[in-house]
């Protein structure tokens, strides 16, 4: 399994400009990456702390791939290439998308 | 279900730092979260790339339990304690610790 992870931080404008972020993100954006070949799983989730420190961040989507071949052919695809625009049109600089590979060698026995 | 999600900057120190910091967390950290009460799965994934960008971070480990409560009673355990003070050996000042919430109406239906 490959992940995308889309960490997105807080647009300027407070309550408002993130409810509009968000609803953008819902309407527009998600709708265009469902279309995505060889997409297996979409996680969204909202980051409402962080532990010790502050964060600039307020949301995170984990799109998972079954590798990094699929997530790149996912990546060429239509449907992400909209996607990418749409991101660029309804939270320019806002984004950053990393890949995750699994790491579960790391995880102790009966967790993985 | 709530996520704690902990992000690692890469230490200084190149390859070798990294690999010290892997083999630590594997050994000592994550044995002691795998105690946390009300844990219900740890996901450890490397971050190998930033797309359209750089990224600092190296590991993205996500921790699940049932909901907040479960997740600040698992904070509130002896088993977190000593992993939040071995972190603060084996990696200071290279991890992010987020609190994610579920936002699975944002994403669209047969997906969620």
């Amino acid at each position: 399994m490959t992940t995308l992870l889309a960490l997105f931080r807080r647009p300027d404008g407070g309550p408002e400009a993130l409810a509009a972020f968000e609803r953008a993100y819902a309407e527009t954006h998600l709708p265009l990456v469902a279309g995505t070949p060889g997409l297996r799983a979409i996680r969204c989730q909202r980051v409402v702390e962080a532990l010790g420190s502050a964060t600039d961040l307020c949301l995170a989507t984990a799109m998972d791939f079954d590798d990094r071949a699929a997530l790149d052919a996912g990546l060429a695809s239509d449907a992400m290439r909209a996607a990418g625009r749409n991101l660029r049109e309804i939270a320019p600089g806002l984004g950053t998308l990393l890949v995750l590979e699994p790491a579960a060698e790391l995880v102790p026995e009966g967790w993985r």
